[in-house]
């Protein structure tokens, strides 16, 4: 058996997403010119500028392109492809807090968040002495305003809110937090790691992004919804001159210092973006989202028409959240697990979740919803 | 034009690690076989253990295997393939920190480092909130042992030490360093990102590793010296209990918390290292690397009996920093690069230094000392 057939037989023992079975990931199958590109740039170090000076030409353009689709209206705006939304979430708080303290020398910074914020976040937090509050949830399972108002105090170095929150998928009321924001100085960080390259396309919500004063910085990922491999993280600033609150410079290296928290970085991923930009479209990307959506919808209409579940409202992205009537949801997980299906929950409504990847096709959800239906 | 052919002719733009000119960087063309496994695992997400349960215990496999190479003695060594060095430094020095305010108390942290510090120590530094306190060198460019005993305060959480370091590739006296650690009950930080892979095959000097009591968590780059792809840094602990100071644990996962920085993390990186171990072999790996430390300790010879450049002692990595006596370093730099050689500065002593990867050959260093001589 040569070397491809061992390494095949290892990964099959694995699921693939191909299945369609995993209905828990926001990420799928990576587009096969993102990954041919990746595999072409394998070699490349983008932390390496000396070195890379053409990839580092190709990053500029790659973040100038998706800040545009994130609302960026000036050339201002910067960015990298980081390891993840993990690590642009990081890198947003770790900015804002050194820009807090030199600005407004907060020495004990909090930020504001939804009771749905991402566990980077709070990740984040822990590591950089952030104190984290949480806001309430309004009867949308969204940020509630007032209540954001309320915790806003001189220590507060930020509001962190969702634009497809990884539990719901519903995206926070950017512009009311953004009043608020812009009323008490204090900056947004717009955790949109799922629907930063949806919600432009698919316009369910009219998302502002970085067209809002007080929003300072964005995650928004391409290995998730641009369908590039992982490791492709997005972390962009509206306002390039911010990016010195983390800038450090490689005594080694003459050329341009770091403002990520990776050093070597992969020029592949980088290149994967590119080639989804250039050669495969925007317009292929807003289809792909589109149909995404349309079966997310169809989905929600039949679970509720079913009368078995508690629904949270018309999804905003391609995730559906629900709770059934007469089942716990944690059984309810366990028995779909048994008929190989991948689901995980939405705790924060103590339901289970469907996240409408592209391999979710209308042939697989009719499927989940019979065994679904079998079981409750 | 095919794809292809489009990708290639963009990435010809930037120089091949395998033209043999790049001088300093600590990597190199990743090995085909650990390419393909990179490439066939490029779909899998390692930060998802519901998903791909046999990935995650590929990557047990994976860190045992390594953390044996880095001196483990029992089954409680832990870690995780990361995003790279910058990383795994930083998520030792969170997991200290933490440590260190749960059983110590310590709210004013401060870590003990060498002038030859890696940048990222220094980033890692700045978001965890820690001081930094940099000891002397000795007359052998190592950190002054006298000197850390002076700088040790009730304060001090951590002591890091380098094991090849990024300058001068030299490997701090360990055993020295870890009598006065344990004396003063402070943890030790290896940072061997670069010798951490090297040292045990080339044995120039007697690295201990997790041997040493007081090494708590040790950084090692398989793709700087296990010639993976990037992104694939190495994050051990020498005891798994102490992960649970960087544990959490998403929410919407009913699975394994994480203890990374990162959420979604590349499993191609987990299967390439495994790769590594398994179809290549270290014997091939120990073999690469006494061909780069011999070409080193020749060039080292060679450059010495010219008379024309101050050296600073036997290499004990592959990696040779020398300093002309006649020209200024940066403008020699400056006139390598116009005959097409890329290296970097080794600043501590204003030299200049050729890392010793794979691609710089016998053939390619004999055309670049003849260059060095007719600019000097």
């Amino acid at each position: 058996m040569n070397l491809s057939d061992i390494l095949a037989q290892i990964r099959a023992k694995d699921p693939f997403y191909s299945s369609g079975r995993i209905l828990s990931s926001m990420v799928t199958t990576p587009n096969s010119v993102a990954v041919k590109a990746f595999y072409m740039f394998i070699d490349t170090n983008a932390g390496d500028y000396g070195v890379f000076k053409n990839l580092a030409k190709m990053e500029k353009y790659v973040i100038r392109k998706l800040s545009q689709i994130l609302g960026c209206v000036s050339n201002e705006c910067r960015g990298y492809i980081v390891s993840g939304g993990s690590e642009a979430n990081f890198l947003s708080l770790w900015l804002l807090r050194n820009l807090a303290l030199k600005m407004k020398n907060i020495r004990k910074p909090e930020i504001i968040v939804s009771p749905t914020v991402h566990y980077s976040i709070l990740k984040a937090a822990n590591a950089l002495n952030i104190r984290v509050v949480y806001s309430k949830l309004n009867k949308h399972l969204k940020m509630d305003a007032t209540s954001i108002q309320n915790l806003i105090t001189k220590r507060t170095i930020a509001i962190v809110a969702n634009a497809g929150s990884t539990e719901l998928g519903f995206v926070d009321d950017l512009n009311s937090i953004s009043k608020i924001a812009y009323e008490n100085e204090v900056p947004i960080h717009v955790d949109a790691a799922y629907g930063g390259f949806i919600l432009p396309f698919i316009k369910t919500v009219n998302f502002q992004g970085f067209r809002l004063e007080s929003v300072y910085t964005i995650t928004a990922d391409p290995h998730k919804t641009l369908f590039t491999p992982v490791p492709s993280g997005g972390f962009f600033v509206k306002n390039r001159k911010i990016l010195k609150y983390i800038r450090f410079a490689p005594k080694y290296l003459s050329r341009k210092p770091s403002e990520t928290l990776t050093g070597t970085r992969s020029g592949g991923a980088i290149a994967s973006v590119y080639a989804i930009l250039r050669f495969v479209g925007l317009r292929e990307i807003a289809r792909m989202h589109r149909k995404c959506y349309k079966l997310a919808l169809d989905f929600y209409g039949k679970i509720k028409r079913t009368g078995k579940f508690k629904t949270f409202g018309k999804p905003e992205t391609p995730i559906v959240c629900f709770k059934p009537f007469d089942t716990d949801s944690r059984e309810l997980i366990k028995a779909l697990r048994r008929r190989g299906w991948i689901i995980y929950r939405c705790p924060v409504v103590d339901g289970l979740r469907v996240v409408f990847m592209p391999h979710v096709t209308k042939d697989v959800i009719g499927e989940f919803l019979d065994d679904l239906l079998e079981i409750v």
